[in-house]
């Protein structure tokens, strides 16, 4: 029996509940769970269930829709400082992420437009419908335009997991991969496993897997005699933030990679939606890197695997600079350099 | 109370017993054993409770000492032929080690030069420790040539266990920090994990900190991010076969960490004893890759974390090119490029 392979969806909604993907449990056990309440929202989201910027923006959406859906209230001031109250307890659940707050403000700005408690649940509903739409659609533009710079059978490198799961759907430097398996192209993928949280093997290696996607597991170390021995012709990676010059802060080990594909000659893309760009900002210079704990290198699996008191450090992201990337990758079209210049035609200020 | 730090010893011979750091307990226990009989030696090496090539050489040697001691035979050629057997005994521990083979053939010619029982129990005891006392100067002089390539207060990375653990004393990479310490001279240290097996986290951040060096540990993806923002001055590594171009086999992961050096401007040394040349190769594409089994990616402490059947390139040592090496530090001297002329002035065909 040939197993029916898919792009996995990790968040869909059914009226009565938000279905979602526990992140969490994968790659060992897919499970979906279903959120039938606020509490069940803002709990998948304090709990990293549902974990990637766009995905949590989307879920926080349908969940002040939800809330919203099982409120009673036929006053309409009432209900509205209830669906208030609902968005602000959301917006408290991961505190630094933007989309969260983006998204939540586009739902309180459709209830302000709404005049009476049917209306607003029905706005409510759409403009979540539309956040996750938009989003679907930015992905699938930045898939499309990232497949036209891989040839058929081309060998392509990745790190972390710029995937569908962490977005509506497609991804984002995961996003040509899912395309080529609905146009019968064939790629070959190589996923850095991705240390120290290890979102390559947890995540992209099962996600690429689910779609059909032919992907081979390394670790990070192996890169440059992968590259090198097994004939990789591009490599690309996701971004958290990119600066005006188009400096890129993307997961720890990105900017290696960006070495190594300027050492063999092969092109380094970054793929991302226009929002990931902080036009504020100069140069990546200004980016602040996040230190998280040091249990993340010292333990494996809740396993010690380094001695107890040991110095550690543990930068989640570094910069990779402008002069490093072949080309960013947006749903606008395909930024190449100079930089400085050309990210202002294509993203607004 | 001050803690009191040395540099750890891996093997130490007592006349009854031989006494080894158990290296698969680290970094959770710091345990030593006593073999004290031929079975035990056997064992320790065939566990992995013995690793690196010249410890497992000494080790065998002792082992082989140890058996000639225990014998009561009187009569010399009955005598000659247990030694032998137990020689041929332990050569069958570690199949492809070639320093282990080295070892028992130097233990084999110490029997053949004795003519009564007495003589050859104390012979073979003078070759073991012979060999022993060797492999530390040896790893004293590299240290020595080492040292002097780095300034003090030098930040200096590297990865895998190239230490004093898998040697008599001191180790090969690792040598220039223990002497650091006896010096008074300062250096700090970044070690990488080493994926998959965790050699940087499991043997050399618990050997370094032992010893009292300032190390601090990193995930192999860091390396980029750290040497920027950290100033790392230089990169030094071991080395497990080095062609007669000087293009090095070592731990993977080795490769990549050249680049960087290249692409940031620092200096990247191999450290080496010159029985790592093999000057029968013309270069590196000669050196065979070991692929290991995938499980080393795939679980971590026995705990999966990775997607069930996924595919996975397991390579266990890369190739640096002789071009991207500053320097290959022996014991016999400093060699610098061009090497194809240079190592033969160092190292005997």
């Amino acid at each position: 029996m040939q197993k029916v392979t898919t792009i996995p969806y990790s968040i869909q909604w059914n009226e009565s509940h938000i279905t979602i993907l526990n992140q969490q449990e994968l790659p060992l056990k897919t499970e979906f769970l279903e959120l039938h309440t606020l509490e069940d929202v803002f709990d998948s989201i304090v709990t990293l269930k549902v974990r990637g910027a766009p995905a949590i923006g989307i879920t926080a959406a349908f969940g002040v829709a939800l809330a919203a859906n099982a409120l009673e209230d036929e006053f309409f001031p009432s209900f509205a400082a209830k669906v208030k109250e609902a968005i602000t307890y959301l917006a408290s659940s991961r505190p630094t992420a933007v989309n969260l707050f983006w998204a939540l403000n586009r739902m309180e700005s459709a209830l302000s437009g709404s005049t009476t408690v049917n209306e607003a649940k029905t706005d409510l509903v759409h403009e979540a419908l539309k956040i996750y739409l938009e989003d679907e659609e930015t992905c699938r533009q930045i898939g499309e335009y990232g497949l036209s710079l891989f040839k058929p059978g081309s060998r392509v490198m990745t790190i972390c997991n710029a995937g569908g799961i962490a977005t509506a759907r497609y991804g984002t430097a995961l996003a040509p991969f899912h395309l080529s398996i609905e146009k019968n192209i064939h790629l070959k993928v190589f996923a850095c496993e991705t240390r120290p949280v290890l979102q390559g093997s947890r995540l992209t290696a099962w996600e690429l897997m689910e779609a059909g996607v032919d992907v081979t597991l390394i670790t990070d170390s192996m890169a440059a005699h992968t590259i090198r021995t097994k004939g990789v012709n591009a490599i690309i990676v996701g971004a958290d933030r990119i600066a005006a010059n188009g400096d890129t802060a993307n997961k720890i080990g990105t900017f290696g990679l960006a070495v190594l594909a300027k050492h063999f000659g092969i092109p380094f893309y970054v793929a991302a939606p226009s929002s990931t760009f902080d036009l504020t900002l100069d140069s990546g210079d200004h980016i602040p890197i996040e230190e998280r704990n040091a249990e993340e290198i010292t333990h494996v699996g809740g396993i010690r695997v380094a001695p107890e008191d040991v110095a550690v450090f543990n930068p989640a992201f570094d910069v990779t600079p402008n002069e490093l990337i072949t080309a960013i990758i947006t749903e606008k079209g395909i930024i190449y350099p100079d930089y400085k210049e050309n990210i202002g035609k294509y993203i607004a200020h």
